[in-house]
């Protein structure tokens, strides 16, 4: 594994989930083999279980760390292959990839999907900028189509709960005021691929994702028949991808219920609104994970870190 | 002690005090204390000494630092029950508190007063609102009515000058171009109370602090008489409490000077405006104690985690 | 060396130069020098290299490092003497400086020039206001008018390239959209004169540097000609001196192209603006020596630490 970009550079789900778990019964087991080694995290965009989880992964593994916050604190990037670069940007990816290569050992990178340009936030330009010119390891902490952090945490706490059958795990498309990015569910689409369980998406049509991420997956448009039964239903909104970045309706029958969760355990990756995505009776209760989901933050980044710095 | 949320917390006043002033002659004699555990700082507002000295006293247990300014690189929180989060607020307290417990074993938080909502700023909900819902100790780096590290500080700078006599201490008002919160005054009235001395409470008629703090103890609005004889003078704008954050002026006659100092001490918390609330002449003299009371706050911060370790 | 302000604290290039080269064959050796010490970074502007790279060194040398960003998350300073403080700024440097004092024992700062005021900006308020009143050793992070962490860093470069003759080194002005400091420009220079090389500055007329820094030595209004047989050329915008802080042109003739770099290294200290101040098939080109400049910042950074901490 050169870089932990997406998904698919997990080459063994079963094997890095009993790892985690390893790692989170004693964290510290390690804190020897990041000595005299750096994390940097660079933010281009706000965060609050990413900064302070992989913070902590980092010294749990004993590295040492720098968080940069690119907006406020750095200069803005340019991208582009043989730009003039007179206008508002003032240093190219390619320096900067570099440059930062030269103080750290990993480096970390959050970036937001615009959503304004699909064709713009596919070329991951940010996460594939400094994937194709660090000279050190590169971890996605979100990007404009993918969280694989979130979802290996969630693949954590999936196996925590070790459902006793082949369990029925349900995707749910639910209403926000905002446009948010496809990058969670993205992500957690490709991990469900490497889990024995039978799959549901549900959405409201025109909210349908990536058909390329989607491919045969089942999909149901009928919440309610979509949760019937379920063993774990992971609640997020996205904003449509057809009609890219664009909030189509906020329909407020899609929000999670009581009664819609059933039996099921409810997951989300937080921030979340109450009462818009989820009813208060559902978070507050017995049935969630997301506490647990966050906590597994730690241990999705610790085994990710650990993992690179076993092969440097 | 759950929490350092208030002077209230200190069950002995002398013996923190002393402890405090062992680990100045000895800052890293318990650095082992630490060891393995993280501090999280969490800033609502700004902040120098908070932000420096709660650092510098972790790091003198050998504890581990993660500071995120909520405003610029979090979510905006929520703090309201059944609240439909279909506006601006992206997170919930109760997700917030519950998660940062997940990365940290003591979080410490600075929220000041907003100065519009009497009610809500006393109802505390951000530093009340991680208190509720966090399941590791929280820290109060400066809250809406309350400063109790700061005064702490004060009550360390008030012992090393070890006066021979049972000291006459005024708490003066000074005047200030903008509205500035209650909490530093409210705490060292707080801490006065647990002080053997005479305590004088200055300040202009509308400028009364809450009565419910203030309650029996001695309001003088003649300033030079009550500067009279005085050991120490702890200068401090605050604005209006029953007009509510209003500041009803700027009377430049109540400016700290050499000739109401006398033969006392100042103390001011800092930052402080000078010419303003005090003269540069009493600020640069030898009788100022503004820079040994930015000092004491690394250990009035150390004391307090070292205290919160202990019981973990 | 009390504070390492400008190129004249350094007392011996050639010597720092070597141990320079020492600490990066082997960075960690001096790992116990730092322990315990603690290194505070203060930003009143953007930064990306110096920000990483400084804590790096600091880490290298086992020191604690705390990163505070002044603008939004401090206090705005007062420099004035004798100024009352009824406007927006609300801390005076004689406060922040020593309080900032109290919590690490050495400080590092970074605030450029404003552009606006000549006398101001060569006052170096900021700078100079915290080396008059810190009671601990101030390092330059880039000032007003100098960068002497950089044009150390370029001495390494310069060093490791170990030419085989005396060298011919050029520094060529180059054009840029916005108006930017002489702080590079100007170190550099006085870091040229403790070379044994023969030097040359060429700018169009009207950016002449301050006629005190550059006095006695060659200055050569033809760029081309300036370029001949050069063995290093160190690219730079600068606005003007004279007609202060103005953009008078940008002409693009001035730009480093292969055809004018000829046989001799690239040099510049980065963030570059990509086919404005220099062309891709330069700086990506085998002739760079940027990315190496970036990463004897650390280097640079380090020996000005360790130097400092070997004489407290």
């Amino acid at each position: 594994m050169k870089n932990y970009l997406s998904i698919k550079d997990i080459d063994n789900l079963p094997g890095w989930v009993e790892e985690a778990k390893k790692l989170k019964q004693n964290p510290v087991t390690h804190k020897n083999l990041g000595a005299g080694k750096t994390l940097c995290l660079l933010f281009f965009n706000n965060s609050l279980r990413t900064r302070l989880s992989t913070q902590k992964a980092a010294l749990n593994l004993g590295m040492e760390v720098m968080v940069m916050n690119f907006g406020n604190e750095g200069w803005i990037l340019e991208y582009g292959d043989g730009t003039v670069m007179d206008q508002g940007n003032s240093e190219h990816v390619k320096e900067a990839a570099q440059v930062v290569s030269q103080y750290c050992d990993i480096v970390a990178i959050r970036a937001f999907a615009g959503l304004k340009d699909k064709a713009k936030d596919e070329a991951e330009e940010v996460l594939n900028g400094f994937a194709t010119y660090a000279s050190v390891p590169v971890v996605n902490m979100e990007s404009s189509v993918g969280h694989p952090l979130q979802a290996l945490a969630d693949a954590i706490t999936l196996s925590e709960q070790h459902p006793t059958k082949r369990p029925k795990i349900v995707l749910s498309w639910a209403p926000h005021p905002k446009a948010l990015p496809h990058a969670v569910a993205n992500s957690f689409v490709e991990m469900m691929r490497l889990q024995d369980a039978e799959f549901v998406i549900t959405h409201p049509k025109g909210y349908e994702l990536n058909p390329s991420i989607t491919e045969g997956l089942t999909i149901e448009y009928d919440q309610k028949k979509a949760c019937e039964n379920a063993d774990f239903i992971y609640v997020k909104n996205w904003s449509s991808y057809s009609d890219y970045g664009k909030v189509l309706h906020q329909n407020p029958d899609w929000m999670m219920t009581q009664e819609k969760l059933g039996g099921a355990k409810f997951m989300h990756c937080l921030p979340v609104r109450r009462n818009v995505i989820v009813a208060d009776a559902v978070l507050d209760g017995a049935k969630s994970l997301v506490i647990e989901q966050a906590n597994n933050r730690t241990f999705s980044a610790q085994v990710v870190l650990k993992k690179l710095l076993e092969q440097t």
